[in-house]
């Protein structure tokens, strides 16, 4: 979603906003040292091509934000299952979890900020309207995010190729799931903060599912 | 894959043809009522646009079919754990189905002729080699295929939005699992041949997953 403006900028909250376009001659200092504290990733364009993207007076400024309303972390406190994706890359992998916790009762699903797919038209309709009954969590750090959890009594456990089997775990009653990047797996920091490292036990020459597949064979087993 | 010619179109296995192109004013008879007694579609086109699709002699026949190699009915017999879909659209469920059957052991994939996804370069790469590692089987009539199957005292297995519940199953030793279409589910026809409904409980407001996240929560626990 395209807003436009100096003062819409300060109003918008920072981590919504996927990246801010600047007519080629911005100058305004307050603006860009705002810009660079908040980390919001800017980029020079010619006016003609601002004035494409909105036919407002934009002053120069152009905001490309999420129109998705996402969960405040504090919100899910308390859950006994919640799901957290590092950094997966695939839309339909997102629209498809999505679809599978609201399907298995899980209500939270947790995302970092940076380097991950965020909700956009294409995770909503492959998500079925599941993402209305769910709530999304964008987070600065994940890591940090699953330190808050652990202190709050949450299990971590990070699906990996070399874990104990998912079949055989006998899972706390709060539990966070991690599922890893469609091509990297679970990050090494992730896996560093996880509490237990679990796995679908591979029969053939494969060494992993489909991540959305991995997230529903596993999700539903913890619930 | 082209290939073209009078007599490649003899040589060529029908099942393997997925369409004819024919020159506007080709007239042979017999080539004409072998693709009849085939049920192979066939198309009239420009002798202009057949040149362009093979740049040889192609004596007015132009012939689509798939260069994978499918599996015969019969090499499946033995096995005790076939997976079956009732027409599935999505090449990428196809793909990541394909993964997760090899992932879980499961070494054979029963697929309609018509109106289904065939093995093509987005399957492969979506399976990530695991094509290589299950056959693939062809099949004019799925539920013939299914009725075969419980000669052979196979028990199929089809999962429904409203059959028994996944996990209080006590499978056979000899089963089929029937997947269904992304939006229509398993057919009527299907349905009546299915020795059992299974269910995976839905717990939220969305009443299906994702067809090969489905497929990938049954397996894993029918295995």
């Amino acid at each position: 979603m395209l807003v436009y403006g100096k003062n819409v900028l300060k109003d918008v909250e920072p981590k919504k906003i996927r990246r801010v376009y600047l007519n080629d001659n911005f100058r305004d200092k307050e603006i860009i040292s705002y810009l660079e504290k908040h980390h919001i990733r800017y980029f020079y364009r010619p006016k003609h091509q601002l004035d494409k993207m909105v036919d407002k007076n934009h002053q120069g400024v152009v905001i490309d934000m999420d129109s998705f309303e996402y969960a405040s972390f504090d919100s899910i406190m308390g859950e006994s299952f919640i799901v957290a994706l590092d950094h997966i890359e695939d839309v339909h992998n997102f629209g498809a979890i999505i679809r599978t916790c609201e399907a298995a009762g899980v209500k939270s699903i947790l995302i970092p900020k940076d380097r991950s797919v965020r909700v956009n038209d294409i995770v909503m309709k492959t998500s079925v309207g599941a993402i209305d009954r769910v709530k999304i969590i964008l987070v600065n750090n994940l890591c940090e995010a699953l330190r808050k959890l652990q202190k709050e009594n949450y299990f971590v456990y990070a699906a990996f190729m070399d874990g104990e089997d998912y079949q055989t775990i006998d899972y706390a009653d709060k539990k966070v799931l991690v599922i890893g990047n469609e091509g990297k797996g679970v990050s090494n920091v992730v896996e560093n903060v996880s509490d237990v490292k679990v796995s679908i036990p591979m029969r053939g020459k494969v060494n992993s599912l489909n991540a959305s597949v991995a997230a529903g064979v596993l999700i539903f087993n913890m619930k």
